[in-house]
């Protein structure tokens, strides 16, 4: 184990790779094909800085799942060198079933299979390519290894997934709200009985934390018009299915326009899981810039429109919309671009958006005070300032042509 | 008006000064002694970087006020040269008339005369002394100049003061919660009846700037080792005055410690603010070192530990001491340290600190929503976040030392 | 002109689009394409976090033109409003010519054409497109426009393009080497008989700014792993053009593949432009991807290895290769892999690479004393250090298969 | 070893102090008097950021020394916990002996006395009361330890000390010229015959620290007002010391005032070495306040120009000032200022500053070549610049009142 890999990172500053089968797995085209997704899909078209890859947020949650380990076992929390490579190729992994634009496409592309469920099958398929190596891995990634913990960092309000990603979006973005103080969080965690706590002096850090991560919802992820363009990328896959309009499109992306395929034939066939392998951003560039002269108007209208940054208009509401109204406005929209009235919803997107910033209950972050009580931060804090976020914020939104209105 | 003096500044890269008349004041004496007054007194105790000076934070909230003002000129509001200058020259010298460690001094050296009431006289004699053209900067800063808006620019919940001091003790203290939009938040400024407001779409800002300050308070602003170093120091001063140590004390601080000005004499006496004008941290090292062999007890002890960082420990509670405890660990004290018992006194302290992060009501932050209403912040904001930081927080402290206890 | 569009940015906080016109061709798809075309192609695969592109580094170019010509103003150089919308047009516009991958692309898939020369016929439709306004802005890009310095601001070895890049291109890799003070360097800008000059002041910023720019070259521009796969990237292309592997390719790529354009081309027939205006990285990753599975050995070969990252071996010497030694290498290549000679030259790239980080002369950086003489930045200096700069270094490289030596 | 103390850096995030010996020696006053020691002195009167103290930047290059042994025990480097304790120790310490504004005091307030050799005497001191701990650590300080590569780290041409002023420097300046790369360096040192060498690959990163170093020299360290300022003050502390005003003056600084130590003296008697761990910045400006209203002229004069920044004008150049013109410039300020002409010598000043990045030769910084070769840096860099900062830099300055010329 000679050759520690370090990779620059403006970030961390260095992030290194600390063995040789972890290498290994980074150097598998399956990860490397992060390289050519986007993190935040189209949220580019608002914040021109966030073209950082699920490749990098990989790498970086990797680093700070090293720091964390470091951590505890200064203080005491032995982890041997299995658990210690095993935390790391998980959390390496855990995004690796994410496709292209995921948000966008797992409700179009590839129906009701969540990316956690193909990042499941990707470890499967490797390990068996390493020859069991990742068993533990796996076993931290599903929850059921022994050591609760390890899972809690991989996945919980308080992983190293959300402390890398708050981060990197947030200096991506240029968004300031989304920092985050992950050094201060980091050194002040423990473990006790089997669970992630965090030391009272750091409640302020976590507070911020929670923070943070709502206010980037508002201003990153749920982004008005970085939501526009997503449910028209929705949209334009969902109509691409219904029209077959394969021609010219790259194999991959072929192949799951073609299928619709099950939970199931994921888990038993691998050809699909290698299928999926080979999508990247790149194969949905392609097909939009293909589809721009398609011959069906609503394909052809919807890429043309994505393509020149020529967005719907989005309106944020606390009320859904009346089904009347939705009838009214599908019918002027046909009326408007000469539209079949089944074709006109297409052009019209509306749904829920919803904010939890945290979740009280079970799987709460626990805060160990000075005198050794473990409490729910909601009850530790000394506002009621995180018992408000715990309240889940609904929205509903409303997508359409910018010269139709009721 | 050839020559504009630019200063480096690491967290604004530079910061230019636009007239001469500025540059006459800035150049003063009464303003060059706040190059030796910490901004965050002892402070530095607890976070080693944050010994910027109050010099640096009113050249930063100069320069924000004049962001501020270039972009309200640029979103149309009339803005002429004279106010221009003027409401520089009120924010450079908006903290003059703080002394040395201010917050603990106001308690002890100079008693029941704010800041803002010193920094008025300052005004008033550079005003005599630069014949007049202070008049403007003078009405904006005890809000009697027309315009309003300029007086909120320069103390209001949302004032460049409130701006670059989070910004800045943030940026030298390392405490990242407290990092604020200073950029976003000005460039969504707007006036809108001689009132500053701010555009709906930096609301998440606005929220981040009021909970980084609510973070900052706990914790910079109210830490707790800070505050007790704080509370031994207005203890070490009290005793100095009352035993009247003044031997190779410095000459303006000995003229403190030998009177009680009333607010009435500072306004009248000239002599007063001069010898004020004298004062900086430096006074204080000197006394301290000086008292470190002092033959009384009290102030001998109180030297040391603060000289020696062997600080008196502290305790933060939701209730206040009883009486009864008060006298019975003031007993404990006198005992342990052989004392009498009103000596006692100066080695123990207890009062209450609070924290509102913002204040509801007529002087509250306003926002402008797209549709041209306006509206409380409070009311605005999608959670009840900002209405549960509107309520005052209180916690009482006990400080005593360290072997002494109930 | 009520609608100021404000861009977050990481770098510089908030880019603020000033002008209608500037606005309508900041929206244009043909700038917008530039949003899938990353700034520095490969290098993504030494620097994970350097996924930004071109529209990015154009978009900061364009608000450090607004800085430089703000601050030019306030130095009193009188300024119109034509010619300030215009050099920002010119600086926006002046890298559209790229096609992805663009240094790349350059010797392959389009030969001898500069992506400067179709940078100016994209302006030219432009301009046609918005009746005229252009005229000026296409007259300062080609240096033809009676004030010289806006040229200079635009293409010089002090130009914004560069702040720009080497500020961007130093934060997105993480290469803290290639920091420099834009701020200061823009500050201390001025311009005397139509030149632009730099005032002594600054003259360690501008040292420092070279000094960035040659170890930039060395850390990123040419480093060895990109320079391989770069090299790859070539050979790819050229093969594709040969073999007319054409079958599932987007048509834009297509469009290249198939022809040879000569500059006159380019010049005469919009088609081309257009044509051009549809490539992106998309096109190339996706084309990349077919041609993994491609008959032609050498195809299918060089896309693997590109996409699983697998890239040939890199030495860089002091001497160029010997012709000898190169035909034997050709040779084992030729045995190892079973190919043709002639195809065993697509699996070994040598060539020359230069790093001049300054050229003394005509086109010198300007240095203004404070007397107000006028010498090179080379004169200038303290040290031998600008004119060891001004010395071309000169290195040869040799790529070729891992498992191949001579 | 339970409680590791962690201390927040705005520029390394948290430093952690790792042992209780380190913590007890962090915590004696001797050490904790450096927080009233700015490590720049009067360089505030230019960059008003730069008021960041000896203290931190002591604490600064301690948690450099750890990140450095942590990297050499991973690259294999056996380092025993002692020798780590005591490389930190050595490092905390190695700066202890400066007094305050010491590079001005160290000519006239205590002469021909360098601070390392105080230094030395503190940790001898220290190594008295802390019963023998740290013999190992003086070992490494004055380089007889077995292990040399120790010593280098603490004193060397790239050691932690020069790692951490210039990165502190630069931060708290905001001169991002000085900015290194910290993490890249030190994450590729090596040790190969008890020596520190660089690995190749971070070439240009030492490059860049050289560079880095000698632009903080002319920018910061030898900034032309800070220079006069510096000369202001070792004249007025000469001519205290000739006149005796030790009226008022601060104990400590009166016993440094009437007595001229030797090396020997400092050596043999602790008092001496005890009486200078009371002095820092506040006995200097208090001194000068109150000499602000001496009846010297001299002494009045040059206080009032310090506290009123009323600084003398300074000139540099490449030839030392005739005997003559000296001699001519003083008539005319004894005229001027109606001195006697030996008086007249304290309101000029002239000598000579150099600057020298980097000194070949014996001590030299070490690259080690992929191939396992050592050579000196200025051998390995590509162009002849590291030679070219090999030249010692002189120049001549002239300080006088602004009112005075030839």
């Amino acid at each position: 184990m000679k050759k520690l890999k370090k990779v620059n990172d403006p970030i961390y500053g260095f992030i290194t790779i600390k063995s040789e089968l972890l290498f290994s797995i980074f150097n598998h085209p399956y990860f490397q094909r992060l390289r050519r997704i986007r993190q935040l899909g189209l949220s580019e078209l608002v914040y021109p800085g966030a073209t950082h890859t699920r490749f990098h947020h990989a790498l970086g949650a990797t680093h700070l799942m090293g720091m964390a380990l470091d951590h505890l076992k200064e203080k005491g929390v032995s982890i041997n060198e299995i658990e210690y490579e095993s935390a790391q190729i998980a959390i390496l992994l855990h995004d690796i079933g994410h496709g292209p634009f995921s948000h966008a496409l797992e409700y179009s592309l590839i129906k009701g299979i969540t990316h956690e469920n193909i990042s499941l099958q990707f470890m499967k398929m490797l390990n068996k390519e390493f020859s069991g190596q990742l068993d533990t891995a796996i076993a931290m990634f599903k929850n059921s290894y022994k050591r609760k913990f390890f899972h809690q960092l991989i996945s919980s309000q308080l992983d190293v997934d959300r402390l890398d990603y708050l981060n990197r979006d947030s200096f991506y973005t240029g968004v300031s709200e989304g920092n985050i103080s992950v050094d201060r969080i980091i050194s002040h965690l423990d473990v006790i009985e089997d669970e992630i706590v965090v030391e009272e002096k750091a409640i302020y850090s976590i507070e911020n934390f929670l923070n943070a991560r709502r206010l980037m919802y508002w201003q990153v992820y749920l982004h008005k018009t970085a939501l526009s363009a997503e449910r028209m990328l929705v949209h334009l896959m969902s109509r691409a299915k219904e029209v077959h309009s394969l021609d010219h499109i790259s194999p991959a992306l072929k192949y799951f326009l073609e299928n619709n395929f099950t939970l199931e034939e994921f888990q038993e066939n691998p050809e699909i899981v290698h299928q999926f392998s080979k999508l990247d951003d790149s194969d949905i560039w392609h097909a939009i810039k293909v589809w721009e002269s398609n011959k069906d108007k609503v394909l052809k209208n919807l890429s043309q429109r994505i393509l020149q940054r020529d967005l719907f208009k989005i309106k944020l509401g606390n009320e859904p919309l009346k089904k009347a109204d939705i009838n009214k406005l599908k019918g002027k929209i046909a009326q408007e671009f000469n539209l079949l009235n089944k074709e006109s919803a297409f052009f019209l997107s509306h749904g829920e958006v919803t904010n939890s910033a945290y979740v009280e209950g079970g799987k709460s972050i626990k805060i160990i005070t000075k005198k050794g009580h473990l409490m729910d931060i909601a009850q530790a804090a000394d506002l009621p300032n995180i018992k408000a976020m715990s309240k889940i914020v609904k929205k509903y939104y409303l997508c359409l042509p910018k010269n139709v209105s009721l």
